[in-house]
């Protein structure tokens, strides 16, 4: 029986030869658009590895090289008109380059499959923005080392749990964030390195039955390498998954330390300040992050749903992409305005400081008189126990009170209620002490030299 | 330090009192202004209830009213002018009111706030949005049901996991899906029972200081029910996770049913021809579920972090709730489309059909003759053994073979062979017998019939 | 060419018929175990119908009945011994019972698969799931609404975003947490209703072929209804993905209660004191969230690629339900203790009320004197904006400081900064106010009465 | 009021000073056991550290060692007995040697936490586990390359969408999914560097107060480096999440395979049999991945939560990692054994291969011949369309059909019509064509030796 016949007995929708809401579905121009200069690059360069296979005259690539520059003009001062039927920027391009060359508009296309065509434009695309964001990032890691420099002088409580444990530097705070900032430059400039291979020259699946001289490709388009197998190369994304999932993980790394300046900023912790324009940042952060980590987790879901080669209606690849890259970036330029203009309440973070954060210093005192850490451990909770019995805080516990606790406790004791000297101690590599907070200040401000050249 | 100051010091990106990407952020009118109608109803309705309070005079109470009926007018038309600073459709709203009548529009906010406004307006919005998917469901449900009815006579394979495994009649494997649509109706009107309640009159958090009479709103905007606890009534967006929960498992109905469809349609199977227009809808389907499944867990991710009470940043929420529902309502249509246009080619199907898929039915004819199942089970296992010895097809055993295995087969064990007569065994409601499939068919119809009252 | 060939040839590894990774996923005695109790309670049911269909005997079904009574008491006193090959509870008991009673055990399976089997089993034990669930919850709700109650006089800040915004009865946030749990009972019946509905005589895929009482099996097994289609009966998993998402979200309601009990109980909050053995609560019951959300995703992933019949090898709908259930039910436990051993500081509680929290209050105060809402609350800002330029206190302000902004405000605005006074103003439904908090508690205590009948 | 009072009066529950299901989720011993040796692989290091700080004698290091030396020695026996109370691996071991030596014991944990130490012992346990997960991959390239090589002369139909589109070569298919894993390998020894290094001497958050040689630890534990900040170094789980991303990213590339490989093994396909062993492993290894994907992601979720240091009650990091670990082997082997033992039928795969698939061979014979792709791509599809209509194959057009659609088809476009010919057109590097082939295959064969080195 005939379609038309089968939507007129079953179904009450009307539809013909084609069902508008799938056209939809299938049209990509809309965000695609996008990589138009990747595109224009990628079609440079093919018509010269045309000519060179004398698929294409030299006066065709000339007039094609012409056009294709004509096209760029265009799309740079936003006059480029999309027409009805350009489903995507690959077949919007190619459609100008018709009209405005003629017949060598043809011979573009030789050998070449929107396959390979499409994941060329998007690691092009792609390698750009991974530089945009490891520029993005490292000027964030730099706001953040110059204020840990700054405010070196802060104390103030480090939490577990989102209770007091420890008296630390404030620097040392925003540094434990950098650190981690600086793993997701290494691994951006690791993915890039995947990201910048030559997949054009794979045709469809089966490769390129003419006389194509990849490493041509690979020379004009600067990549640092060609695929290997051309069904992997046409029909893989894993470059694009490997990006979500370096944007969520930054992401999370951008989620909780805006999480913890939120809670600073509360009446009830008052250690800081935001700018008004960064009220709702964590919040967005947050947001953000949930999204960019669910796209991830789904792209990957559609990866493994992804037939062996490309096809035009697998949309996801590159809005996931896009949205992704969109997101780290706004997020890390927020992170940056945060950082640069919160204002720090000196005297409130260091009031917050309170005595029975001491009481491990308090084992030490017995470790350094020789007594073993576990002992020590339990003599220092007998001393805690004493003083909440009393009601008093830790360091108001007569000589009498420590004595009774353990003879060891002399007059000397009274060292240990020092917010200052205590964090003193902590001068190994990668503690608090002021010596390796500003070790840690210069290895960052060497790496990050190291990383502008 | 000052904010400027900070930002010189430490970062390169300027930033003033206000960060545009933070702004950008907190807009939502792009999106919400969907809501427009919702949003005009809900401010008419509460307007009654101010009167009667009379926290506005009858006369202010008419212009307003007048005033939206207009600002109804300019959005029907498309001639309502978003302005910069309607940061949302409610603020959109009001200052256009403002514009229209001028003071009195300052009344109609009393005692509201933008909390109770934005989930009243939700909730009305979602209604009919809920009506319009039962809709679409039920005439997805009568195309199958119908199209179950006509083909009643055509057999073809059913599988487990890709492997053939008993013949079944078509229209059983239609019907499976068909009774799976039909719990989605249900839990579709179960969820709008939780939609359907009124939120308005619940202020930011505390309630309404003032006498507003939430029984006149819930008649005038046709609420089942009103709101418990107002601090509840504001924050919680459970209605959204349970809407998009149920597009999520909605769209795996119709997920599994394209693939199954796609498979019966490859050059290898050839049961099915799609109408061209619906090549990509299996592959569409798959990452709309995809979509709608991450969607939704990610909500509940966000819905956990949401703080008690709502606040204008948090937009996720409506903009999950508008994508879940074009996504649902596309492709509900789409399979609508597929179902009525679809051709079968019931020779293929039937062909596909092979004795090896009656091993089970050889047991029964054991069963029925006294042999206890699983020594039954395993006389069939013997024969099927036999058969591949041989090279040949199960029902091309001889007498001599089959009494070899067990004396029990006689020359009626012929009566196994026919596909038809296999199928009608299956007759206990439910079964895939003919009066069986006929049964449900008849069920469903009712029940149909039923839902359009 | 030959396997054993090929696993010389090409791998290193020694695989030869059976691979012991693959027979270890295969198995799922392991943990489907749980489920003996059902698995015997319908096959008892199902032979009691091959009884009426005279496939067994009177004597042979007696004889099946006491060997299963037999099993039943082995499981009970935890001497039933699992044998190596007893790949799931359905082969262990069958195992055990031909031990017991010989061949009549044979006959037990006639026209049964384990398709229909396995689900009769998920649906039996799911239904006692939820019922232990819906005590579990109705306990918690009745422990909040006794203590909102008993606790009523209690004010505090009410938060948007971390930020104090309203003074509220502590009551009033109370319930605003128990309605949520009430609404996640009312799904859970539900729920239930569709989770109790017969598969047994649905077969592998096609139905039974024999005269088996479907409606017996129902009444047997307490079912409230029978499955229409007997391809979707063996094959569709939606009750388990329903249950799943259940948990899920009533897991988001307790881990939004629990994160605004761990921010209260911090240090810089100290509006309540956790006991001791709670003190991680909030952190579990924020990572069962997140493992249950992802497990109702992972799973409806699943339910997507799910065959149209089930196969001995999807283990993850038992292992998912299995899990979710004990983590709902663990965190439902453990905060019906949380919420019977908190201890309140009402002191602090109140001391953190702020005058500026009453900002709303002092447009209020000139509505009720007939100022349009929007100029009152311009108003209202000004005198906050006075307060923060003299440093002091929104109620430190002076009558003329006050009358300066706006002559409305006379000598009675003193009214405005009494917080029980505010509080009491949210008396229409849903509230604040003490009459409204104790409607909402006499209403959930008539409601759970209910319940329990 | 008391804790008691207050579980008497609102909650039916019994709750004292603890609540057995707290504890139950705050012990881990029961899984992290598994890295008994690594734990104690870091104290011995941990001890000689002390002892050049002077904090224990050389004499009690050597008791440390020695009763160190007995319990590694109790654990590989398997004769280590867990007892009450050891909470996990870390006070296990630690409970044991304090029986073992007495007081020494007590010295052994001195200005170490748990937090630093709980994270070394993961890095050592990761870093080993990588390794061998780095060998099961391999073995799997090396089996696939080996019969790659071997099957080279095997073509058969290249699919997009599951729809036939080009011939290739089976040693292309096999090779595509061989790339893949071998950027796995690239990724997974990425991560290693950054799982390599040293955390211990970080103390809680602050750092260690004593005087201890870090880079005394790293040469005793053989890392690569050592943390920069000890807030980030106890408190960051990125190695974990990027591990689990790695193990869901290569599971993606084995489940696709899978797919594929299920597809090919099905009666309507017929080009392989799969061993009996592996008759589930497609569904198996999709399950798996679903988990895995899910995993990481809600990992990372989990990791966003986690507070700024490491806490005891943080359990899901160790267990996503076993877990992931435990199914991305079993997944490796399983596939390896799939390679090794699956037999191809050649003629079927051949007979597969259908004129239609030519049609883009047709136009290239144009291009050769001067004309313009999209023009040859124009003629093609007429040819196409005449086949189509009179009902025959493509290469069954007579000379007069195809010179009718263009006078350039000469009788010499016979040539068209062999597959043989077809797949040696794709000469280029990644093509399908024997060279290219065998191009392939050398390179992966180099590599791996390379990797064994």
């Amino acid at each position: 029986m005939a379609n038309t016949e089968g939507s007129k007995l079953w179904g009450g929708r009307f539809v013909g030869d084609t069902d508008p809401i799938m056209e939809k579905f299938n049209a990509s121009i809309a965000y695609d658009q996008r990589m138009w200069d990747a595109d224009i690059r990628g079609s440079k360069a093919y018509v010269k590895a045309l000519e060179k296979a004398k698929l294409v005259s030299t006066e065709e690539m000339e007039q094609i090289l012409n056009g294709m520059d004509q096209i760029h003009g265009e799309w740079s001062k936003g006059a480029f008109v999309i027409k009805a039927g350009d489903e995507d920027i690959h077949t919007a391009n190619e459609r100008r380059l018709k009209e405005l060359i003629g017949a060598p508009a043809g011979k573009l296309h030789t050998g070449r499959s929107r396959n390979d065509q499409v994941v060329t434009d998007m690691r092009l695309w792609l390698r750009d923005a991974i530089t945009t964001l490891t520029n993005d990032t490292l000027q964030l890691i730099s706001t953040m080392v110059e204020r840990a420099a700054a405010e070196i002088e802060v104390l103030f409580p480090g939490y577990t749990h989102m209770q007091r444990a420890q008296p630390i530097r404030w620097s040392h705070w925003i540094l434990s964030h950098a650190v981690a900032l600086r793993r997701d430059v290494e691994r951006l400039l690791e993915i890039k390195k995947r990201v910048n291979v030559l997949p054009l020259g794979s045709g469809a699946i089966a490769g390129t039955p003419f006389d194509i001289d990849r490493e041509l490709l690979q020379k004009e388009l600067a990549f640092d390498g060609i695929s290997l197998n051309s069904m992997d190369a046409t029909g893989q994304r894993d470059f694009v998954v490997e990006f979500l999932f370096w944007a969520s993980l930054c992401l999370t790394h951008l989620s909780k330390m805006a999480e913890d300046l939120m809670l600073y900023s509360t009446k009830e912790f008052s250690f800081i300040a935001l700018s008004d324009a960064y009220r709702s940042f964590s919040h967005q952060t947050h947001l953000l992050l949930i999204n960019s980590v669910f796209q991830c987790a789904g792209f990957m879901m559609t990866l493994k749903g992804l037939p062996s080669t490309y096809n035009k209606d697998l949309q996801e690849d590159k809005e996931a992409m896009f949205d992704c890259y969109d997101t780290v970036q706004a997020v890390l330029q927020v992170t940056t305005g945060v950082m640069s203009t919160l204002k720090i309440n000196q005297s409130v973070m260091e009031a917050a400081l309170s005595p029975d954060m001491l009481a491990t210093d308090l084992a030490y005192f017995l470790v350094r008189k020789g007594v073993p850490f576990r002992e020590a451990h339990g003599i220092s909770g007998k001393a805690v126990f004493t003083a909440e019995s009393k009601n008093i805080a830790l360091n108001q516990l007569t000589a009498e009170d420590l004595s009774a606790v353990s003879p060891l406790f002399g007059s000397d004791v009274s060292s240990v209620w020092d917010y200052r000297s205590s964090v003193e101690q902590y001068s190994a590599p990668g503690g608090t002490a002021k010596t390796s907070i500003t070790a840690q200040v210069e290895h960052l401000r060497t790496w990050l030299k190291k990383q502008a050249q």
